[in-house]
């Protein structure tokens, strides 16, 4: 029996409130350079101290040992989704990232504008990195003058630089195509065609790809360095079961970030607006507390400065987090959740594989007897070693959601 | 998608160095008697030690939970290779064990000498327990009277006191068989059959050992007390992805006993030869440095006290090998994980299930901030509890040679 039936099947409805704060790459490693400390361990958090004395902690595997997942694959566990099952094309990342919201069946390519000489081989694959002003311009240009190919609207959306992304929206359309780009320079572009050869629905997206540089290339011919572009990771947004239909869960996002929200939207989530700021996030979850059963708060700041190796930068993004905390707890949620998505350490100034710490709360999680939540601290937790699409359906069980398995 | 699909999807090439370190049978447990201490906790470790405190640790099932592993298992699983996937017959560890090199599709068994009534019935199965010099003498007759069977070329190879291996090397051939071997005396020889009686190739292999049982037992019917032979395991050496073709790494074994020099040739590993003890061991890798990406260094003493059950010498070999360490840090690998394949805890006097120890020290490891390495602390470590077979991945991750997983 598949592990998804068994859980629906137990699946009951309480009405209570779940919370998943995720702190966007919060673990880290210690290195001696750092005096053997993470910025979690070297933070002042109270906040999360008094959390912890009342919690249970463990440590989870982003996707498998040793994967390091980028920020699709490490969400779409969080929300209990198989990351290596549910694979969702670049070209969607991308358009979610620039706050397109797709629908399933979309497909969408990640493209950016390049130079072809007079016989259309490419001289430039990034076309001189234009300015981001002139590749909205050569987008704009490009959506006032094509709106449809055949049935299939077409949606354009400029990003930084020399980037975009394009979506075609129209029935029987699927991914993944080839590249229509050589990656590197003094080929031509190549023709898109279909990964699976046996895909009708590919082979119509191919089609429509071909049009669309048919029409597209000569409008801007002339412009220079731009007069091409190339598109990859060309992919359709998938079907995937909602948060509601998935676990029956009224379930909203309150992120300052499109990427995140794009993914929630994924998933089905309602996007709550308007909040900047980490408080102003915790306010929005306390005005819309009886409007839905799960919320997903995405902090991003432990990621960024993790990405740019900043320690005191993290540590304070930790800190600021904390001395928020308390606005949150005054509605306390049934279960909450606090974790990354994965680790940006310090060190690796990117993603890693390393497993990150998670702090449960509720009722009934029990107490770990931990002062501190921490790296070093989640690895003697009651919540053990496990893999990160596992937390749900802990928070789940945590919110007294499911019923005896067997007599 | 298949995880292994994966993985090679994600490898990059990173030319760093990685080290494996097996202390074979390394973990043990900890028991009154023993003034609860494990002879790695009881051991004077200054380098380890040392070690520890720049690394993560964790704890390892060598294959499934309870599960007991032979040599080939325990050290697939710590080459990367599912053990339960990956399953080499007993006559192939067998003929390994023997120095044998074997190739790709040679059906292999184990044999022993036994002695045979005039009608056939087996009256003794080790035909008393003849000694290796005879055992010899009659593999040496054997191998004179019969080179090749058909087109098969046939190997014979003397084990210790009664028992040997016999090599059948030709085309289209394939195990496993059933065994040659009444199992018990007072019966006689049955005539081997495929396993899977669809497999054309394990008939052929089948009626070359029924040829071969025609021409042998005339050779030898008049010796005393060996005067017939049984043969079990019968199997092929499946094919096996290379270390290089399966993670990209040129690697190397370092080993004294030929059952390690074969699992490693199996998966491809060039053998460095001469190295008798655990200095000489480092030396070599020394030696060898520039010319590998991956060494995989075996040490056999602490396994083969743990089968004495003997914990201070048990002990002291971890003593020995400690000492020795400084050497292999002189050129101080990339990544450098060390672990036993399995447990041989003194108080079983054999191979176990329980989880062994694993150190691993990179850069990018962070620090467990633990002051030994033992199977108490490995416990409390940042890797948590996992299988063996994924160490080798964290070990590519630690070199960084895993590109991002989705955007």
């Amino acid at each position: 029996m598949n592990l998804d039936s068994l859980y629906s099947e137990l699946t009951l409805k309480t009405n209570k409130k779940l919370v998943l704060l995720v702190l966007d790459g919060l673990g880290d490693i210690a290195t001696p350079e750092q005096g053997f400390l993470t910025p979690l361990e070297s933070a002042k958090t109270p906040n999360l101290d008094r959390l912890s004395k009342i919690s249970a902690q463990g440590r989870m595997t982003p996707v498998a040992p040793g994967i390091t997942p980028g920020s699709g694959p490490g969400h779409l566990a969080l929300f209990g989704y198989d990351p290596i099952e549910f694979q969702v094309g670049r070209g969607v990342i991308e358009a979610l990232g620039l706050g397109v919201e797709l629908k399933a069946g979309d497909v969408a390519a990640r493209a950016n504008f390049c130079t072809l000489d007079g016989k259309g081989i490419v001289t430039d694959r990034r076309a001189g990195r234009i300015e981001t002003a002139v590749c909205e311009e050569l987008c704009a240009l490009l959506a006032s003058k094509i709106k449809k190919i055949g049935d299939a609207q077409v949606i354009i959306q400029p990003g930084k630089g020399h980037r975009f992304v394009v979506i075609f929206r129209g029935k029987g359309l699927e991914g993944p195509l080839t590249d229509a780009d050589p990656h590197r320079e003094g080929k031509a572009i190549p023709e898109v065609t279909p990964v699976n050869p046996k895909s009708a629905k590919a082979k119509k997206a191919a089609e429509l790809i071909t049009k669309f540089y048919e029409q597209a290339l000569p409008i801007i011919k002339d412009r220079k360095p731009a007069n091409g572009f190339l598109m990859r990771g060309i992919a359709h947004q998938p079907k995937i079961a909602s948060f509601e239909e998935r676990y029956g869960l009224r379930a909203a996002c309150i992120a300052v970030y499109p990427m995140y929200k794009g993914l929630a939207q994924l998933v089905g989530m309602k996007k709550i607006e308007g909040a900047q700021t980490i408080s102003e996030q915790f306010e929005a979850y306390l005005n819309e507390y009886d409007n839905h059963d799960f919320f997903f708060i995405h902090y991003k700041y432990t990621d960024m400065h993790g990405e740019d190796g900043n320690f005191d930068a993290k540590r304070k993004a930790i800190e600021d987090l904390d001395n928020a905390l308390p606005l949150l707890l005054e509605k306390r949620p049934d279960v909450l959740a606090i974790t990354g998505d994965h680790s940006t350490p310090c060190k690796v100034k990117g993603h890693s594989w390393h497993p990150q710490p998670v702090l449960l709360h509720s009722e009934f999680s029990g107490s770990d007897k931990l002062d501190r939540f921490t790296e070093t601290g989640s690895n003697l937790g009651s919540l053990g070693s496990f893999e990160a699409k596992h937390l749900l359906r802990l928070m789940q069980a945590n919110a007294l959601m499911f019923d005896k398995f067997g007599a």
